[in-house]
């Protein structure tokens, strides 16, 4: 039935109808003609209501049917009954719905019985959906914004490369939020909610072939078809990395998870085995979810585990080093050639290991000296750890790193703990791309992903 | 030799000298003297350099002798060899030294002939000394602040009740302008470096009887003593909670350690086995100590590990109570009974059990309404978390949850995550000495500090 492709008209649509739109604050629809607007959607908006003439200077419409083009993406807006009522009437015109209203599967069997009904509407007339109870798109490759939280209350990342699918539309919230306020981007965010129709399957198959995406992450509470799956993340893994968080693998949260979108979890047993089948990097949190998002933005998988620490903070260096081995990943010590070289560029204060000790009486030309002689073919990744208290440090020191990295094949990771002065000075590194980690575990968490995780 | 409260004076000084103090910003001591001002600190400070006849205001002495005053801290910064000097002249008014100057230990075999000289010296004249290779004390209760890092770099922490003690003193920088960029504050926090003198046990037996210390928080590279150790940390155990990290578990990092502050690490069992002899909650990592440090500012320890969660973010509540099961906690379901208190209470659309979702549909009072009829007897903490995206969720919310959580026995601890709406928003529970944790994650292993840690 499904064939790859199918989708793709929400992701580059032409035309948006607004279903329920109002001029009034309090209303979700209000919120998301603000956020369509405020993206600078090219195509046609249109906005439906019989209530009104026009809003917002646009022409409103008082029904889906009397609008006479085609239109790729309707947002319904109004409540559950109301979208089945309109569903029921002309909507010929219509190739896909984003149904953010909630009150189906989520409430119970009344719901259930509700969306049922939707499912078998949205078959009837062939229209592919996306919801309901859901947020919709956030998509900066086609600057669509379904998202009914304003940009006030949650920040809307800026362009980059990974494409975030989730169940869960606070999850999506939270993560777009938490990644914008780190100077981190995105390329497309679905929250698809209670998947009547659209799910992780038909996204991944997109996805695959996406230029505008350089890896995917999922947020997973269920999946509906394992086997569906498994081809659509197997042949995007083929293309791209993908990396996924399963929750409700414990019974508590199984138990939420069933109330939260109607998903029954199944065993996570049979999730971990499909995730290794597909070459589906796993991550066990929340937060490991963000760095792998931040990390993959900028960086490639790479083959090896073996990491290069420089910094100029004993302590965080130290930190590190163990965090990688525990997860897995190696610091093996320098070369005697590569002790030699460095020597030769450090002062006598520095210390020539691995992790690689600037002090605090460090340099700007130290970090540069450190990458350009110690990251040779002795190791896969290096993590750059710097602290910016030390008096002779400038903010100089990211450029001239930055610089290092556009030109370096392996990644170079960049953590920088601290409050308000260390971000500031970090902030260098964000704005052209390079992530920024703020802790000794952050940054240990994408290196992990980067060598395809901890198994 | 050593007797109890035998270094209070570092901790409630009247006196403090600076040796080296200089006018000249580029040198440190003028960065140190500009803390101590910044401070408050009440008592005398004596600027001591031959060069000049007044620093700031302040006369200078050109030896710490010709001071008639007792001194309870001298300062020391000046290069090691200056250090030795001075010590070897009359300086018999001096009760403490802090000496912040590397170039001992850490830099090899003459540095550690160096501080073999300074161990002798300073033993046979009387002097405890904490360092060298240190930053000293950062102390909100004594209002001393020895740091040569400005607080323009490093911003400096509240007052609140949590004591930190370090060998590294990048990890005390690091640790103090995170904890202020989050709202948090600390009691005192001790860098004490290459610990010639003056180490964690001389500090674990002044901290268990101080009164403004309410937790202790260790960040250790190595122990000397470890009979002396384990018999200090019991006794503080017995007084008041102690948490731990130990770095330089795995080879790297120990390697590093011992160029670090000249550590030896030593067998990570043996250390692990202490913490459980002595009743040290042992954390994992830097994260955990931040987490450690912040919810113990607020709270006790509890007994139980029954854990209820109360949020209006399905996704999240569902991460939370997959990480409280994977790290030990329980998340028990809520009983009939409060099922049919709850339902009463909360409307049709919220999720009645743990966790208790409240969805984007929440109203401020539902959180009071679940808090009060959902964490009776079923339960040893509960974890409150807030999205704020919801409309009709106001800031007063924040008010009315704090109120409740002050007339509670048992901890609220609070996690809201996102970005610069969702931080000024939940401001409200900082200022007021409310710790905020800010992902799913953050939150979760504070909570399993307060059940004594993840064994």
């Amino acid at each position: 039935m499904i064939t790859e492709g199918h989708i793709d008209f929400f992701f580059k649509p032409e035309s948006i109808a607004l279903i329920g739109a109002s001029p009034n604050p309090e209303k979700l629809s209000c919120t998301i003609l603000e956020s369509l607007l405020k993206m600078g959607f090219q195509g046609k908006i249109y906005p439906v209501n019989p209530g009104y003439q026009e809003i917002r200077g646009l022409k409103c419409y008082p029904a889906p049917g009397e609008i006479t083009d085609k239109i790729d993406i309707a947002i319904f807006a109004v409540p559950a009954s109301t979208v089945l009522e309109i569903l029921n009437g002309p909507v010929e015109n219509i190739k896909g719905a984003i149904i953010v209203s909630s009150g189906f599967r989520e409430i119970g069997p009344e719901g259930k019985e509700m969306e049922a009904r939707l499912k078998e509407i949205l078959e009837e007339k062939g229209i592919r959906a996306m919801g309901p109870n859901c947020l919709g798109i956030y998509d900066t490759a086609s600057k669509v914004d379904t998202f009914f939280i304003s940009s006030d209350k949650v920040e809307r990342p800026a362009r980059d490369g990974i494409s975030v699918l989730t169940q869960s539309g606070s999850f999506a919230a939270m993560i777009m939020d938490e990644m914008a306020n780190e100077g981190a981007g995105v390329a497309r965010v679905v929250s698809y909610g209670n998947k009547v129709d659209v799910d992780e399957s038909d996204c991944l198959e997109f996805l695959a072939g996406d230029e505008a995406t350089k890896a995917v992450a999922l947020y997973i509470e269920s999946v509906g078809n394992g086997r569906r799956f498994l081809a659509a993340a197997s042949r995007c893994v083929q293309k791209k990395p993908v990396v996924a968080l399963k929750v409700g693998k414990q019974e508590p949260g199984a138990r939420a998870a069933s109330s939260h979108t109607g998903a029954i979890s199944g065993r996570y047993e049979a999730y971990e085995a499909a995730f290794r089948k597909a070459g589906i990097i796993e991550v066990a949190s929340y937060e490991e979810l963000k760095d792998a998002c931040k990390v993959l933005n900028r960086f490639p998988l790479v083959r090896g585990k073996r990491v290069l620490i420089i910094t100029d903070g004993g302590g965080i260096g130290i930190s590190i080093a163990d965090a990688c081995e525990e997860a897995g990943l190696r610091v093996p010590d320098l070369s005697r050639k590569t002790v030699n070289k460095l020597i030769k560029k450090l002062p006598a204060f520095a210390s020539v290991r691995n992790p690689v000790d600037l002090t605090g009486s460090v340099k700007d030309e130290h970090y540069v000296a450190a990458l350009q002689e110690a990251f040779g073919d002795e190791y896969d990744l290096t993590i750059v750890s710097l602290l910016w208290g030390p008096p002779l440090l400038s903010k100089e020191v990211a450029k001239k790193i930055k610089d290092f990295a556009n030109n370096c094949e392996k990644p170079v990771l960049i953590c920088s703990p601290g409050g308000k002065y260390s971000r500031e000075m970090a902030s260098d590194f964000t704005v052209t791309g390079m992530p920024v980690f703020f802790t000794p575990d952050s940054v240990v968490r994408a290196a992990v992903v980067l060598c395809g995780g901890k198994r």
